[in-house]
């Protein structure tokens, strides 16, 4: 016997079912915003991803070589791909392009609940616009997809890195101490936070003032930090647009504003936003994203861009904790022949019923009554066809309503 | 800029709606039979293809040491994981079991026209029924995937393995000779047959019968050549029946019985089958199946099994060249505000649409109505939408049909 490969998953249909139906969903909302599906490969040359991330992800990514020689990697996400083939083939297309995803994604890392070595992500990309309608519409579309899909426990958090990268700024934050303190930061360990700060000889009042900033902040106490900045001011009160577009365009009524969403300084460019589902605990964020370039490490022409990344397996486990009920499997009929001379009409009879779009299924294997009726049972068959010799010679069949337990004879017209 | 690599593809919006096309009638029809969706991952171990094919397939295949030193490979097909996971999960399920998956599969080949190092395979596994019903069943199905698709110019051809393995023992072929003839045989060289089997002595008269028996043949030929063959003669009876089910219930009225479909001899133990699009030349194979033993390798308990394998991107390919036509992608609506206060109420109206089901798309860069209109025109609007300020204090709007030119001012709930 075969082990699967660590990290890694098999789908049974109950497990399929339920990722479709949140494709579907996902794949719904997406096109009503007029976004347009694209696919990529599932490697990549390992440039696209060190060119973008640093060496320093070949550790957690599959890499390897080809027989050709050529340095690939299964790709840990799907923003590189989506802009390399943007850049490659569609950067004469009308503007604003938008662009909608699936896919699989692969890497090396430690298995733990919620986390896998290979995990599918939805995603999705803005390019050419920024205005704040633009974003408004992003970020808004990205909570529509998680309340379309049934989910409840959901919160919004938006921060900004164009603020961010001002502020260490004005604090005259090192390089060196920028790196000690961004890790901090995003893991929200504030009492490490007001350590470094103290080392590196700020004083208590100020300290307070930025804290509060990473954790909840308000644009009142934005405003009073940035008060003689004009790009700050200017940035301020775009994302202030944008949020008052969302809640009322959108309906989106709680938008939880900090600036500790960090992400990547290097990647990012503007405002960046997160959701989480608190029910999943330690890895609770399932969309991130924000404004983004990569347009010019590519090599491309430039042009505003943003997105944002959806973790599907995460949504999915987030609908079972929130008890989201599923669509069910069911079989509408189930066929069975009373002999061996009934089978090739209980075959036809299934093939008119499949024409007509019904999921059908009939007995292969020349069981007994009992035994077709239990199988019948675990494909959660709703009805059950029985065809004998006596109602055959009528054109009619025995039809039993698995649910009531109703049973009549019926013309085959008349099945639907 | 970033180059794809060799022999994989980009899908841009297009092409992925004709593949999610031909995704979902598969997938319909596939659910219609009574088949139930499953999902493997993307990389086995290389053990798991190697024991079925064969160390020489590594050559032709992505495999690949992970950090932790295991062996493994990006599938080159989806047979050995989908019964892999059968094995492993569910032996124990209600029979027969009717699988079907839709996955991408990886081979180090050389890339030409329909041949690609990553494409797309459908398929299924029927396991825990041989009765021929079970059997005209599935190669039926095969067959109904491609007409529920709109293809027309395909053919089934239908071999068996048992007999092709009884007729080489008659002939007293030996396992060397054997090896030089099956290739011969598959690529249907006749010449070389027949250059083959003079050379290993048979007199001429024998190699025009057995040569036939590789191109097309009928059942009465079969009976003369296996006339004193029980095990042979039970199964030329079991094929016929399958056949008789196959017109009687399914309507396919042409079906090519041949022994020279050779496919894999140590894999397959019976009914064997093609279906062929000739439009595509060379590669003009889009299905293969039939029954195989891959239970017993892995260590599970016997049980019948069968299934099919079917080329997604020569699928479509072959729709292309019989020129079906795809649905095509459009925006219900596209919705220009008049200026810019105008926006916000603009993006309310399009998630009342949305929510309503439709797909709409809203000016995001506050164009002028000239670049606007012809963006909605690009992106195929079937309705524009224009939101000014006189209108709406009426709660009002201006539609415009972009197929008749009409545009009338209406009420806002009564847009549909």
């Amino acid at each position: 016997m075969f082990d699967i490969p660590r990290g890694t998953r098999d789908f049974n249909s109950e497990e399929m079912h339920k990722r479709r139906f949140v494709e579907k969903t996902f794949s719904n909302v997406f096109k009503s915003f007029g976004y347009h599906e694209v696919q990529t490969p599932t490697f990549e040359h390992l440039e696209l991803f060190t060119i973008k991330s640093g060496d320093s992800i070949i550790n957690e990514i599959y890499s390897f070589a080809d027989k050709g020689g050529r340095n690939l990697a299964l790709r840990p996400e799907l923003t590189a791909p989506v802009m390399r083939m943007y850049v490659d083939k569609l950067q004469m297309n009308p503007k604003p392009l938008k662009l909608f995803y699936f896919g699989n994604c692969y890497r090396y890392d430690r298995p733990q609940k919620g986390r896998y070595r290979e995990f599918t992500q939805a995603g999705c990309e803005l390019i050419g616009t920024n205005t704040p309608e633009a974003l408004a519409e992003l970020i808004s579309m990205s909570y529509v997809l998680f309340t379309n899909i049934g989910l409840h426990n959901i919160s919004l958090h938006v921060g900004n890195l164009k603020l961010l990268k001002l502020l260490f700024e004005k604090l005259k934050i090192s390089q060196d101490q920028l790196k000690h303190l961004l890790p901090l930061i995003d893991k929200e360990l504030f009492d490490d936070i007001r350590q470094a700060l103290h080392d590196f000889g700020f004083d208590e009042n100020r300290i307070i003032k930025f804290i509060s900033l990473f954790q909840q902040t308000s644009f009142d106490e934005l405003y009073e930090i940035f008060n003689s900045n004009e790009e700050a001011l200017n940035e301020i009160n775009r994302m202030k647009e944008i949020f008052q577009i969302m809640k009322a365009s959108f309906n989106i009524n709680t938008i939880h504003l900090h600036l500790g969403i960090v992400r990547g300084l290097d990647y990012y460019t503007g405002m960046v936003f997160e959701i989480k589902a608190p029910s999943l605990g330690a890895e609770k964020q399932i969309c991130g994203g924000g404004e983004y370039d990569l347009i010019s490490l590519f090599e491309g022409r430039p042009s505003p861009t943003s997105g944002f990344a959806i973790g599907f397996d995460r949504s999915i486990l987030a609908m079972e904790l929130e008890k989201i009920p599923f669509p069910k499997i069911s079989t509408d009929y189930f066929i069975i022949p009373i002999n061996k001379d009934m089978i090739q009409k209980s075959l036809e009879i299934a093939m008119v019923l499949r024409q007509k779009g019904k999921i059908v299924d009939i007995d292969l294997m020349r069981r007994g009554m009992g035994k077709a009726m239990k199988y019948a049972s675990s494909m959660n068959a709703e009805n059950v066809i029985f065809v004998g010799p006596d109602e055959i010679e009528k054109n009619a069949i025995t039809i039993k309503n698995m649910e009531s337990g109703n049973q009549e004879i019926i013309s085959i017209n008349d099945i639907n």
